[in-house]
């Protein structure tokens, strides 16, 4: 009998050639699964590809609302942002991804599952981590990361074996599902160069946004996005409108340098207009509902979440811990925050919450009523003591000759007996 | 003998009212001093009302170098931003203020020092406690803490004293210096509503602001700006010129609720072109040269230290613990950045380094000379090695009908003699 | 009508003195409460007492097994020590009685309560913390911070009103509960002295400890200690069963110097017998069932949590965040340990789990079949390249004659137009 | 021309299989280093042995002073404890050992190295990182990693090859230097256990112990201990008296579940008398001089060094970053601590210091002339202030019978088209 392989099939080069040199070089039998993760692309057709490759059986799951449900809404609680910028948006699809090929390769009784990823990225970490957490015993196959291949190599390759690739070609290699897209290839790699125009799909060019700030009001619940403008939505028709709205005011860009699990520096493009703007909405309500204590605590929780997550570690038992954390905090973050979009810059303008801690009688200096001045100068007494000590130490420290005035008897103890 | 009271003076309502009430309900002497921070104003009309208030003497002490060299530096290199977004403007000048304060008491002999901070603030704090610390038998004074008066009530007794009130009345209290501006009171305390357009100074109204994008180089070394597209100049030379050229653009607008040192949620409204810029660029710069060990250690490091300048301990060890750390970094924070500003927003689009940790070589999924694809898998069985056992083990358990199967002899020991 | 205040009653000298100052100067009919949190008093000789000196009521509260359930249980599982050493036992204790306080105060339809604190210490603040957040609508009246007696005065004033204090008077001011005993006073405040012998009561002095060590064996299930040698007891016999049984071998004494709230230094005695034994077997078996990310995160979580206690931030948002992350990770934290005790020292000897993440054969270096230490290498590879990156880098930058190299076109450019 | 590989060699059964090897199979010349950090052996039989198997050239080193200069010196102003219990003895010899091996293999102008450790342990990564950034051109050979032999095999291949080896044959695997054992292997492995008495070397049985206490007082200057009952010693020589005294009252034992670097979970064994004592003063002494500022965040930075120091990068830049850190810190850290040693058990009894940041006055209670006690009332009212409005918050938000009453125009807005 032939060994059955699962592949994570996305009907680019690097599957399409995976595909094809697991029948030819492996001698095993292909199914192909594509995970519908908001990545806009014709399912048909990539289905299509599959088969004329010589994929067994083709799954299409469409996971778009389990990646919003279970992925996407951990990740704005925790304002998930790696390095304080990238809103994890691959990182977030690996581990579901995973999950949808070890269903697929049990339902199927196959022993082995495959993926596309190259052994210089930080897929493969998540994809490799998820899947030998779930099922040690599937043997994982990473076709391009095995035989080294070259770009090159594989367009040769493809040809060779008649392999029509469905994407246009493109200098960059591409990664997009609801939550972003990412870009990286091709000139990016110079650090000094902007980033040329003709990368980026999800955001117009400045000059080319509107001439009015748009306004847009987030309403949310617990922790959740649940209203645009006053309209409840579901969460993946919000992030939808937002990648939209924002997107046609420039809003979403990112660039920076990113240190990749593996070790290595790497400059990363991304487009993220929702999560740009939900994340920002997010974390400025926070500030409004939470006390300060919470809010210094949960930048940590938070850095360690992203981190993790990045890491391919989302079924490390620590990521569960810190959602323990996280969603006790959330039950209070319910509020609405006004959004000013302008020509790629984003504000927050406005924010309320019906269990805000702010109040307006306590912040003005107009108003005393609420308030004893007096209290602040036992509060300053106390709150510099340990400053006020240190500074009069260092001060008689200063004055004395020496600090060695240690007592010493200096008569010589011979107990050393070696170790 | 009468007393002596050194007063921080700025020419405003508080201090002036206080320069008053110093003379007359308490009889002593006063002795005005206006350290200049850049906050733009005319020195001699200061000096000219501080006299006509019957200030005996009064200072005007140059500050800007000192300001940039001894206070701005340091928090650039600690990319000095509290609660992640404000650029500490105020809080850094104060300990520098109560320091010249400290000097001129002790060059006038005087046994007091005195300013016009309320009990609902912050700098209230960071005055006394550099000074508490500084010279612990000197006596403080905050006279609008001690009475409790209104603003109504300073304005009447403003009237009757025949003070003539050197600043544009307006219904917000403006702290600035060369680092920032920052904006209180007011329709601001409305956290729903948008900033109203005339608090702004420094920044153009993104509708008038420039058609075309903005590009500015500013070049590092050691982690201070040296240059401005390849030009040599001093700090506060960077600074005006960063303040002007990306207030045109728009940029430098800050809009959040902040928490108080004394515990009260505050909404805040700054302007801080020049702080922007370049904590921006020379945190991206960072990502190029640091180690990912230290660009996450460091943002430890950073948060501590803004949240010790912002809480008034300035002086307190830790703070220059922190610095040590932080110097040891900045050896390496050399290179040049170019920030693209547009409308309101800003983006770093390139970045080099000469001791940039960044290679394209290993970066780039091109070539694969440099890097072996294989160490990744031994990688990754390591990496996922502690959640792959806490995956088995938790399957374990669950296999387990029950986690009750601890050794249980039951005879029952009856040792408790109570405590 | 004549005010009602609802007094913290210890029967000691503080308080005793406070309930009739609150009576002759306050001219307020007082009522008087013991919460039982194992201090192992005789409550009806306090009651006794109370009414002799003039309480209207005497309420006696047994909240033992309430404060083991919902004060002891949550710090053993956040391994609670304040500064790494201090169990927390009068810090976990204030809270509570707070919490009754305010409900007598309710019942009794009271507008005023009461307790026996300094204002030195760090009691003052869990009680107003714990009761202003419980009922911002209670006065609170502190008669010994608030008439600055000294304890000579208080005792005058005792005798003038013929007040007989029950606790015998020592030097020490003691507080106790089932979770600890702490001693303040006395010679104690010379740092450089060894505590006499004569002021601890539930260690056997270390010269007449049994000759033999003792082993103990304690079950954990879900993070509590839920057996001892294999016979289930309730939390409370538990830690009243290791009072004893460590108390007689000596474990148990802490010494150190720890920071008050209000910023004071101090140096305190405990004896903790039970709790030091519990805290360490738990965390010792947390290193058994918990992955090593969890471990490292934990303590941090842990370090915050006893702050927060210590500070008499118990009703703090934060303290109940974290909980939730503790809980989580406690699920996992089931198992036995040994601990052998020996004349005032004590280690953990043994310890096992059914979900232990420990696997012989992957420790031991005698066998390699469940390891491919090829692996190693390649995790090394990447493990090493950041600082490999960096070592690289800084060579580069030293055969680099300087690091000035930065393109400098030198035309100097005139934009500064001033702030 | 044969190839010249620089071998560490401790005259064990690894290394000595591995110096055979190398000749035999890889057929290079093997040139042997022992560096002598304490390990208190016979460096002339090592020698010796080296020649007699093979070795062309045989170095010995002494650096015994540099590795208490260097190495030992930062861990103990870092209270250096990985997990939070060990002294990191072996850690902190392995890149000293590297760092001669290439010294030495630059002399020698060969091109390789080569180490006896295996794939499953810590200190095949500390070797090879801290080579790999040395020289990047030397290789590593490791035979017992690559060639997977077992403990058996390497006998039968000594014995085979006439291999006479020095260390008396044990269960266990040892190593040691002058700041501690760690001993691994055998009946360890059985977390259950009690370790038996024979795995000991430097600490006596504790029913052999002295009977009577034994103090010790450690002086300090500036973090590191200068001198022993007054009398100055150099450190190494404080350590060696330390290991030999503490020793005989059986202190020093360590006992712990650890995680290594590679992900597996261990039971570790180690004997470190001088480090435990050293660790346990200076840490205690930190208390007195430092703020709590310092004391709270030097515990996050003593945390990551340890870590750092553990996983092998010694050469990491952020380690030399914490350093500095810590040095700011070490100024102050100067003064004397009394240790009680009995059985087994270790305390401080006592602590001073010339700049003590204690103060008697301020600490006591019977005393209130330095301490406004109505400071108290002003601090805790703001310290309360976010846990008040926390809970007033969240009772309005129970007397609100939803939270939903965010503003709901309900008229569905129609932007959506698509990401």
């Amino acid at each position: 009998m032939t060994d059955k392989v699962v592949l994570a099939y996305s009907g680019g080069l690097d599957t399409s050639v995976g595909l094809k040199w697991l029948q030819t070089e492996n001698k095993v039998d292909v199914i192909t699964v594509t995970v519908d993760v908001g990545q806009n692309e014709d399912l048909k057709d990539i289905s299509r590809l599959a088969k004329s490759i010589g994929s067994r059986k083709h799954y299409s799951i469409d996971s778009k609302d389990e990646f919003a449900r279970d992925y996407i809404s951990p990740s704005i609680k925790a304002n998930g942002l790696y390095q304080g910028v990238y809103p994890l948006a691959t990182a977030l699809s690996r581990p579901l991804i995973a999950l949808k090929l070890v269903d697929v390769a049990h339902k199927e009784k196959a022993n082995m599952v495959a993926h596309g990823c190259t052994g210089k990225g930080n897929d493969q970490i998540r994809f490799d981590t998820t899947i030998k957490c779930l099922d040690p015993n599937l043997k994982i196959i990473a076709p391009v990361r095995e035989w080294n291949l070259s770009r090159d190599e594989e367009e040769k390759y493809a040809k060779k074996h008649g392999i029509g690739i469905k994407s246009k070609q493109s200098n960059y290699s591409i990664d997009q599902n609801i939550w972003g897209r990412s870009i990286e290839g091709g000139e990016i790699y110079d650090t000094e160069k902007e980033p040329p125009q003709d990368i980026f799909e999800w955001t117009t060019p400045l000059e080319k946004t509107l001439d009015n700030p748009g306004y847009i009001k987030i309403g949310f619940e617990n922790g959740l996005p649940m209203s645009i403008d006053g309209t409840d939505m579901e969460l993946v028709q919000i992030i939808k409108h937002l990648n939209y709205f924002a997107g046609i005011h420039g809003v979403g860009v990112i660039d920076h340098i990113e240190d990749r699990v593996i070790g290595i520096k790497s400059r990363e493009l991304y487009e993220c207009p929702a999560a740009v703007c939900i994340i920002e909405s997010h974390s400025d309500l926070e500030k409004l509902v939470l006390t300060r204590h919470e809010l210094s605590f949960k930048t940590m929780v938070d850095t360690q979440w992203a981190w993790l997550v990045y890491s391919g570690l989302w079924i490390e038992p620590l990521r569960n811990d810190l959602q323990s954390f996280i969603e006790s905090t959330q039950r209070k973050v319910t509020g609405e925050v006004t959004l000013k979009l302008y020509k790629g810059g984003m504000r927050v303008v406005g924010r309320s919450s019906p269990i805000s801690l702010y109040s307006e009688k306590l912040a003005t200096y107009d108003s005393w009523s609420t308030f004893d001045q007096k209290d602040a100068e036992g509060f300053i007494n106390l709150w510099s003591l340990p400053s006020r000590q240190a500074m009069g130490s260092s001060r008689k420290a200063e004055r004395t000759p020496s600090q060695k005035k240690l007592s010493r008897p200096k008569k010589l103890i011979v107990r050393d007996k070696g170790v």
